[in-house]
């Protein structure tokens, strides 16, 4: 895990262009919300579901990056006033909190245009690979995954929701990703689709299961901005105890998945498990 | 030309999702912007490219309005209230002043994302077609690109310019897009690179002389927001004579360019007449 984790940390470092004219100030505040401590789950998901089936992992890492830029994009717009309005963000100020508002909304567009461009460019993978993970990343990114669960979010925001509202905002504004993830492992592999459609099940349980405990530990530690703002969470719906159920309950699922699996899915159980 | 024009509106029409779910608001945002009556330049320079070589134009379609799609989602972040806080725009409210502001940006963030996923989607061209486009797509929207256009305008707003920042500042914001829009034309008709570059430079001259123009004739109506502002303009920065002139001139130069070419740009001469 260690030596995927530097892989990624590497490449983020050399990722966003040093030559520059009088964008200057974007480059500088792309790398300061992409350099920021981070998980790095996302990324951390494609290596390690490519390891399953054997191949040579560096061939995903640009592709892996694509989906934290666009995962770093869509925290740099949630946290503008007129969205979440959070003026802290892993640990720092948030973007627009240390450049001006309209850098940050710049930025969030240049990470995402970026997530494209690196993929075109990717070594060793072929066009129709390149094709595939383009068409993946906005269909899980787009109108019908991430933008849609922020959407919701935003329309929900004081309004009392049911556990069926929330999972459809969850599954599309968390666990789209971690789709996206599998399956750019998955295409990268040229996995069989029976394969392919397995991972996705797995990746459903496993963002839904990281949202939940996320939304626990917040809960716990009285810190969040959702709390904050009465934001509808599995712990305000459901209740502490069932909502830490239904997470392990989630987790455990994702685990049977990956058992059944006709692969080598050691480090991805451990992924999994290290999100309770 | 009306045979183009209304491949482009009719395509235009039927391009956003209409069965949805709670992000129904997003879609009709989406079309709010991108169904206001508009000029289609960029996409109408695509698909006027393609013909030149004889080539249907029906494979471009498509391609063609994901760069309508990326004007668009710029047009929509620009109007914001940190940008150029623009109240309206093709004659109606601009997005944020329609709809909650945090619908605009992110229906912004929906149609970049979008413009990606169509080209993927586009019948009849090749996997490596496909990669070109959106590696060209992301060059000219991107840092390089549209993105460094607006980082600059915004950059030296207030402060005094010279020509050669104004410039730089064009062929980002303004040209940067008709030249994704003619290296679409030469992709999808598999255009020699010679050939290529030609057509590089002669949207370079459209796209300056049409932002040229544009200013001279929101000088001479009063009307503009940057005028309001006290942006830096051709005209403020050469004055009226000077800057119709210059105008002229990169329309003329534009012209030569397109005589020279060994095709038939009869429609490609009528559209960089247009615009004066």
């Amino acid at each position: 895990m260690i030596e995927k984790i530097d892989l990624i940390s590497n490449r983020l470092k050399e990722l966003i262009p040093k030559d520059n004219n009088y964008q200057k100030k974007l480059f500088e505040a792309a790398n300061y919300s992409l350099l920021s401590p981070a998980k790095r789950l996302r990324p951390l998901l494609v290596l390690t579901t490519l390891e399953a089936f054997k191949k040579d992992i560096k061939i995903g890492i640009d592709p892996a990056l694509s989906i934290e830029l666009i995962h770093t994009y869509s925290l740099i717009h949630d946290d503008l006033p007129c969205m979440d309005d959070d003026d802290f963000r892993r640990g720092k100020p948030s973007l627009h909190k240390a450049y001006p508002e309209w850098l940050a909304i710049l930025t969030g567009d240049y990470l995402l245009t970026y997530a494209f461009e690196i993929i075109t460019k990717a070594n060793k993978i072929t066009d129709k690979q390149k094709v595939d993970l383009i068409q993946s990343l906005t269909k899980y990114s787009g109108g019908f995954g991430l933008i849609a669960g922020q959407v919701t979010d935003l329309s929900f925001e004081g309004k009392k929701i049911d556990f069926e509202k929330l999972k459809f905002m969850h599954l599309n504004k968390t666990a789209a990703l971690f789709i996206a993830a599998v399956e750019f492992g998955c295409i990268l592999a040229n996995a069989e689709q029976d394969i392919k459609l397995k991972f996705i099940e797995f990746a459903k349980s496993f963002g839904l299961a990281f949202q939940i405990f996320d939304d626990i530990s917040d809960t716990e530690d009285k810190k969040s901005s959702d709390i904050k703002k009465d934001k509808a969470t599995a712990v305000t719906i459901l209740g502490l105890k069932e909502a830490k159920k239904l997470a392990s309950d989630l987790q455990e699922k994702g685990l049977e998945i990956l058992k059944k699996l006709p692969l080598d899915t050691n480090d991805l159980e451990k992924l999994i498990l290290k999100i309770s």
